[in-house]
């Protein structure tokens, strides 16, 4: 039974200083600060349950985010959660087509962002209190623009599919869990040594597939390239991320240097925005960018984001087109709270959807997990599946008190040491 | 000379009570208010000058758009502004690839919008010192993402053979103006009777194009078509805008049935993200979707947004690509200051770009010009060109007071009224 009347809704700008270890850094992001809009929801209901959701984001900025999840407050504020979750997609619409502040998207950017932490904080408390099943799930997606490649009927369809061998998936999740690569060796900020460090570590762990972040001199590129490759063998899986680095004619040009190395993919070649430009492309801001690069076969591989698109319900949308188009999804995660968020995506993915690992792994960061009350397990280089009930998005109240910026203990002490 | 440096940034939440009245109403905006994030620069230069830029909103959310400028506030404050414009491609660039910041677009929603409403103001101020060149405007251009369409060299030979026959065009524009078009008429949310009447007014006013908001139900939109087409006869020009009510499959079967009230173009049948489902579109966030429109061969009319795109630098980029692709610009405008800024875009793109008036036109909406100290000028249905220094972005101070949200008189009034 669901209950409960949201009486109240918080939201934290968290920030962590990870661009002092160069933790997090690429081509387009030199000095990202791991951040967090946080959103805590709490009800009436006597069970004292609190919804907890985040978006992510890299320092500056988070606070216009948490802006707009004030924006999309009255929303949710005195509404029943029944109401909410009862007309799933209803609620999701009324988010994202607010009559006056879609204009400021619509489905993208900062108010996207905010609508993906409000929604994940509903999804949090809504999983605390009961299951799901298949015709629910399909009544949380907004299919308006999408329709043309998945309608209602087709998406049941696969769902339906999606039973079979399920008990038998479930039972291979619990023992082996889903394959992961690591981020964690190969910042461009780290130095060679490190790098090669970190791979040998890792490696030892147990890691066969890792991603290198590429794209801001081809030189450097090729020396850390060839490192990895020295340290990790011909055998195992790497993958190249540029960051939008790039215009078209210098991916391509780039990238056939790059060949010798045998990348598996590269993520994120040029703009995010650039479908026609892309042969890869990932963190797409909504389902219907993700439509058409499907729709042209602009990808190999599919990179979902916790954070970026409308919650769990706008990443079913496109869970259910990639499994019409045979595409493996192989989410993006990392950053503050993507690993404990994804890894419920793509695990139902593997037991309800996909039914298949060929291609597939989800991204793995080794970074800021302490800060989560019911942190990812890895084991074997594998996500385990999270036990708890929830969507594993609660952070410590230790950690939130001692992150929000400015106010935070960890922030007024580096401030006051940068003199501001 | 270029002159000051950059001592203040303040920025202001103004909002305009539209929707008491129904202005501004569409399939997907029932009850916009609208307004603006409003910019307004300072220097320590002796000359006084202000720079003002806005970008515009619908009421909600304006506040999110407000915070991003504050965020975007630290790249101006104590710079030079020959720094500035002496490396405009440069500082674009820094603008919308901010490290930390570009997470929560990049170059789209509120953050896209911020860029636009500050860039606005360093051009207003920057016009009101001086002129340009087209080596100067090519170097405010950010190329990356698009050199695979248009490469700097291009652009200059589109802009060299511009020069032909300019002296005319510029005489052309002082004695004829711009040919406009109206939507002042037909918001969905008008009578039936009010339609009619704005219409024959407007006919009498000289107005021969005219702009119908469509979408929300179908047998609503045949009778409104049918009055208007009544009224308006049959050889005038009329234009639809379902404001991405539709997907991709409803577009094609609803506009069937507009068909026979002829209209010219059907804009925004659905999702702006949407390349590859559109056979026209237009608002689009960037440069980059422009450029897969035209790739694709998607629009036969592109319709540019002063204050949705990154300012001139970026409507610049798209001018181009649009000359060299031969589609039509007819720019959107209406809301608040859109006419005033986008007039100067569309004269510019006649006499130094295009150099035709071949089904071109620019939309025009009688709404709130009379909080501007330099509003548009229109004669015969023709935006006469701009006769002051500058981008006309300066609003009258007593307009600015009174709009301000939520302390301004009109705001405490309405709100106090409302219970709030």
């Amino acid at each position: 039974m669901v209950r409960g009347r949201i009486s109240r809704l918080s939201v934290h700008d968290l920030r962590f200083p990870t661009s002092l270890e160069g933790h997090g850094s690429d081509a387009m992001h030199t000095d990202p600060d791991y951040s967090a809009a946080y959103v805590v929801l709490e009800t009436d209901a006597e069970d004292g349950l609190k919804g907890c959701g985040l978006t992510f984001t890299l320092g500056k900025g988070t606070e216009v985010v948490v802006c707009a999840v004030n924006a999309l407050a009255p929303h949710l504020l005195n509404k029943d959660l029944g109401d909410i979750v009862g007309d799933f997609r209803g609620f999701y619409r009324q988010l994202t087509s607010d009559g006056q502040l879609r204009w400021i998207g619509p489905e993208k950017g900062a108010v996207h962002l905010a609508t993906a932490a409000v929604l994940n904080a509903v999804w949090d408390l809504w999983a605390k209190q009961e299951g799901k099943d298949p015709r629910m799930l399909l009544s949380c997606i907004d299919f308006r623009y999408i329709t043309d490649v998945l309608t209602e009927e087709e998406a049941y369809e696969i769902l339906q599919k999606g039973q079979v061998g399920k008990k038998e998936r479930e039972e291979q999740m619990q023992t082996q869990g889903y394959p992961a690569y690591t981020t964690s060796c190969a910042w461009l900020g780290y130095t060679d040594t490190r790098l090669t460090q970190l791979c040998s570590e890792a490696l030892k762990d147990g890691w066969t597939r890792f991603k290198v972040k590429v794209g801001a001199d081809l030189q450097d590129d090729i020396r850390r390239c060839r490192l990895i490759r020295n340290v990790i063998g011909p055998e195992k899986t790497l993958m190249m991320d540029a960051n939008q680095r790039w215009d078209v004619p210098e991916a391509v040009e780039w990238m056939a240097k790059l060949a010798e190395f045998k990348p598996l993919w590269i993520e994120e070649p040029t703009c995010p925005d650039d479908i026609l430009g892309h042969a890869a492309i990932s963190k797409c801001h909504n389902r219907v960018i993700f439509k058409q690069l499907l729709q042209a076969k602009a990808l190999q591989f599919l990179q979902i984001d916790s954070c970026r698109l409308g919650s769990v319900n706008e990443n079913l949308s496109v869970l259910l087109m990639a499994k019409k188009f045979g595409v493996p999804v192989c989410p993006h995660a990392g950053g503050v709270g993507l690993c404990e968020l994804v890894q419920h995506l793509i695990i139902f993915d593997f037991i309800s959807v996909s039914a298949s690992l060929k291609d597939r792994m989800c991204e793995y960061v080794d970074h800021l997990h302490e800060h989560f009350k019911y942190p990812v397990v890895i084991r074997k280089a594998c996500y385990m599946p999270p036990k708890d009930a929830g969507y594993s998005t609660e952070m410590k109240e230790e950690s939130v008190r001692q992150h929000q910026y400015p106010d935070g203990e960890v922030w007024k002490e580096l401030l006051a040491a940068q003199g501001n």
